[in-house]
């Protein structure tokens, strides 16, 4: 159902919702670097943004008119998004240029200030020339239309190498909705200090808080399984728009409706399809490795495991080697500091193959068996930890000599 | 005062204590893989060990040998170090060989079997061939001096490119004494899985219960300063060995004694000249960088700020690429998870090079004097939190295209 090929496939167009953009000029010429998301009235907006406690400057904007929003009925209206600057440690004046630019484009589209929210991507702690972008606000507000996602997706991109695209279309008590949405992110190693940007948006009608709540869980079980300790770079963030346009969908107010379970899972199938082409898109990725770990006390002690596992640098350049290991996949989760672990108990899985089991390796495991396994572009980790039924999953990729590359000349 | 040259330079003889090796052609041939300590009666031992939840065999006994040796008057003898094979996950079987060549060791050494110490480092996973070492467990012995120690530090190695080594003569309140110790250890960006041993040892007379402490001060101030969680791989092991032969040097009891500090200090000393020649030996490590966090409000939230900010993969090529990226510096600082961080009270130094303030970048900081600060091969990155007394400093090395080389072909 989700639709998320390397090729750009088009989305679905979601009535009441317009996609422009515009070349700015920022950090390079004649390269779309604007992008504008012009929400129709009637709709809501949800997000989710970094906890980094230097939290870029237009982050700071979001946070405050979202919560203004909260208590009004005047919603946000238009989001602005550039690459090529994070504006990210740029103190006071990096403030005001986020300001600035949702001031004027305010202006430009007949809304109140805070009816604007900005984002910005690229590199940390350089001054933001707000004057860039205001000047293109108004031709890239005029190019907006319900067909822009693919160029939304193209002008948001950094160290990304393909745009990265998802949609879903349901039925959900006889009223047909659409989920579509956009993403960039690259770095895989550690996503917390690549920016992770995602705008998903359904024609369906939901409450503000409960969509609030619905981009929560979303972004929980998509993004933040490819993250350290959740949103954490400085100028992460995942909106959800609902536009309410769709024929035959009563507005979705509570948990409790019917249509709820079918909706939320057609957002985060979205969401989940939109983090794993992050992951595909890795700087330097060869390998899409799911981490699944199982038998856990509780949800956060298996991520600990999970994390501890997909973010071992010997563990990501053995995945890299397509070298199967097992030894650095047991040396991590045994730092995972895990309380009274008892290791006799752990059993670990490359795929189908019992590679660990009593916490040593498998009686009949075969070296050319998991060498097998390591040896696909895509395939499992599973741990068992025999304490407990939680259970959570999350995905990563290698580290490769171009990951080394990429990260050691960008900005030079 | 420290003696660490890459080029060995013979450390001070400790009386009391003599080394050997042999080669048991456990993973090559013809290679010095074992090493003995043999420590005369009267010494006392203290060790500390890693916390994973997987610690090999090796180190479950060392742990109840030595736990045994509290309560007797039977202090630990002999020390039995192999290289080529960790003896780690290697299950009941794995027990019974590190047993074995303890065992053995004792017969031929004339001492209750739980007065040896077994200690292995090497792959992981692989069963471990008792035999081998049992073997040569005789003219090892019988190899031993009192000037062995460049022996040992090589025989120890894995992946190390040098032997490493370090001492010191001090004089206490009349007595002189020596502090000789070696290690071997060489996984810089994730110490935690390359195993890590250090063997240090002092003619000094001291108590067992206060060398103990001592021990555990000492590798708190050193190896735990280049690891993530304190000792977290599955065969990591410090010792201290306090042969009691220094003439005029009645035994140290108490923290109260006079030489209590001076001794302390000289003994940290080496620690931390050991420590630092880890992570100058780190694979493929072409820097060698200070992180030095002051104004915390405790020394653990001052840590977390260091650890973030050294284990950070965008940080580390930032080094390798001599690229002063000082933002990937502070989005480490913001995700390190310090709660109400107030971004504006951060000040980030590059040697005495002010390039944070307020948050945001120094007003007369300049491009070109980070870069000539990067471009070194040592040098501090010095972060100020702003809110409080604390102030703590670990040393890191950078992430190099040799790292991915020597991570990735290891074991293939």
């Amino acid at each position: 159902m989700v639709d998320s090929k390397i090729d750009w496939q088009p989305l679905a167009e979601i009535k009441g919702l317009r996609l422009g953009v515009a070349a700015a000029g920022i950090k390079y010429p004649n390269r779309h670097d604007v992008a504008i998301l012009s929400v129709e009235e009637g709709a809501s907006v949800a997000g989710v943004f970094t906890q980094s406690a230097f939290s870029a400057a237009p982050i700071q904007v979001c946070r405050e008119h979202l919560s203004a929003a909260k208590n009004s009925a005047d919603q946000p209206r238009l989001l602005v998004i550039n690459s090529g600057n994070a504006n990210a440690c740029t103190g006071p004046s990096g403030l005001q240029s986020a300001l600035d630019v949702c001031g004027h484009l305010a202006q430009v589209g007949k809304v109140k200030p805070e009816q604007v929210l900005p984002f910005s991507t690229g590199v940390i702690g350089e001054p933001l020339d707000a004057s860039k972008i205001t000047a293109v606000l108004e031709p890239a507000l005029e190019s907006a239309t319900e067909a822009g996602w693919e160029h939304v997706a193209r002008a948001i991109m950094t160290t990304d190498t393909r745009p990265k695209g998802a949609c879903v279309t349901l039925e959900a008590d006889g009223g047909e909705i659409s989920i579509s949405g956009v993403a960039k992110g690259a770095g895989m190693i550690n996503p917390n200090m690549a920016t992770m940007l995602a705008f998903i948006a359904t024609d369906a009608a939901i409450a503000p808080a409960l969509l609030d709540c619905m981009c929560r869980v979303a972004a929980n079980k998509s993004f933040n399984r490819i993250t350290i300790d959740g949103d954490t770079s400085t100028n992460d963030a995942s909106m959800l728009i609902a536009t309410g346009k769709a024929p035959d969908f009563p507005l979705l107010e509570s948990e409790d409706d019917t249509r709820y379970a079918s909706v939320l899972a057609g957002i985060v199938e979205v969401f989940e399809s939109l983090a794993q082409q992050i992951v595909r898109d890795g700087e330097g990725a060869t390998k899409f490795v799911e981490i699944k770990v199982q038998g856990g006390k509780s949800a956060q002690e298996s991520l600990n495991v999970a994390y501890a596992v997909a973010h071992s640098p010997l563990v990501k350049t053995a995945l890299y080697a397509s070298d199967a290991n097992w030894g650095r996949i047991v040396a991590a989760i045994g730092y995972a500091d895990i309380e009274k672990l008892d290791a006799t108990l752990v059993k670990v899985w490359l795929d189908d193959v019992c590679v660990v089991e009593q916490g040593e390796r498998a009686s009949n495991y075969r070296d050319e068996d998991g060498q097998k396994v390591f040896e696909q572009s895509e395939f499992s980790i599973v741990i068992d930890l025999g304490r407990g039924a939680s259970e959570e999953s999350l995905w990563t990729s290698d580290l490769s000599h171009e990951y080394i590359r990429i990260n050691a000349e960008y900005r030079s």
